[in-house]
């Protein structure tokens, strides 16, 4: 299947140009990125699976590089996390946060740009930098900076190291029987251990 | 710093050949997948770190996978892991087993290893049927074999996601507070989370 294929109805045939070429080739290229990473993407690759010419890619984004800012641009809308978890049973904290972000990872317009930034970091400073920022900047540090606690930065990337650890075997190693349980299973398993983390209910530290 | 640098007292001048060499090639071996992931190692970057010709690594090992394959065979001593975690307070289980998977991953002789696989894992195949290998047959699967739950296999899995999602973030990725919290006070705070999904004390499935 082509971007253009999966771009659906929107497509009025004009190529090359227009916004439509500009949109078909972020598309290939968050494919491409989640399945090969950062380093093992081409342009070429990205242009095949667009259905357009290597040239204009770089016409629109300049390098790979930039192309994979832009493809990573797509907005998860990490800042109306916040209310969703914070509206709600206090003790149903961690459950709504797990399921709102799995929700995110099980949506197939979201599911290869976090394949693909998760792949590229492993291996690419630019990508890591990416994952840094959007942890420093994300809803563990927000939920962190409510909790108050002296060690509430930690605590926030314990969670969001556990919600990565999962999307990682889950989604991009796809481990069993990680991979096929129903996320809303997981989310009752994973929820409540996030709260742990929240509210403090974890043993305390420097013992 | 070069291989035979970091080998330190056991060298003794030969080169090319002998048991000393082709040890420096997996020394290097391991610091060039750590740092690069196996798509981004070359056998040319491998050879200088180690100051041997590149011919002599084919000629030991024949090919890329091959040799990331013995790199990455240094044992982690994981059927030891079991009777460790096993022998103690019940309700310190999940503490133990993360203090000691913490020690590897400080360990300077299995560090390498381990960002090796990680790394090479998001982007290569080969490396990531390594991984899932290693989490078949690792602490957690043996540990859930003892737990009997019904649903053992997808706890184990999730206790694993969160300290693969742990190593990510601490020794990979390098995000702070995470990655200069001392080990000791980290194992302190995933500990009980880990004992959570070991003890069954996690809210139960198919809600």
């Amino acid at each position: 299947m082509t971007a253009s294929d999966r771009a659906g109805g929107g497509r009025t045939g004009r190529r090359p140009g227009g916004a439509d070429t500009r949109e078909d080739i972020l598309v290939a290229a968050r494919e491409v990125f989640a399945e090969r990473g950062f380093d093992g993407a081409t342009m070429r690759g990205v242009a095949r699976s667009a259905g357009v010419d290597p040239a204009l890619i770089y016409h629109y984004f300049g390098s790979k590089q930039q192309l994979f800012v832009a493809a990573m641009e797509i907005p998860y809308p990490y800042e109306q996390v916040l209310p969703m978890v914070l509206d709600g049973p206090r003790e149903q904290m961690g459950e709504r946060l797990v399921r709102q972000l799995l929700g995110y990872w099980e949506d197939p317009r979201i599911n290869p740009l976090f394949r693909g930034v998760v792949r590229s970091a492993a291996t690419d400073p630019m990508a890591a930098e990416m994952v840094r920022r959007m942890l420093a900047e994300g809803p563990f540090a927000l939920l962190a900076q409510r909790i108050g606690a002296p060690d509430a930065e930690l605590r926030a990337m314990l969670m969001a190291s556990h919600v990565m650890g999962l999307a990682l075997l889950r989604y991009v190693l796809e481990v069993e029987p990680l991979a096929s349980a129903p996320a809303e299973r997981v989310a009752g398993m994973v929820g409540p251990v996030i709260q742990g983390y929240l509210h403090g209910d974890v043993e305390p530290v420097g013992r």
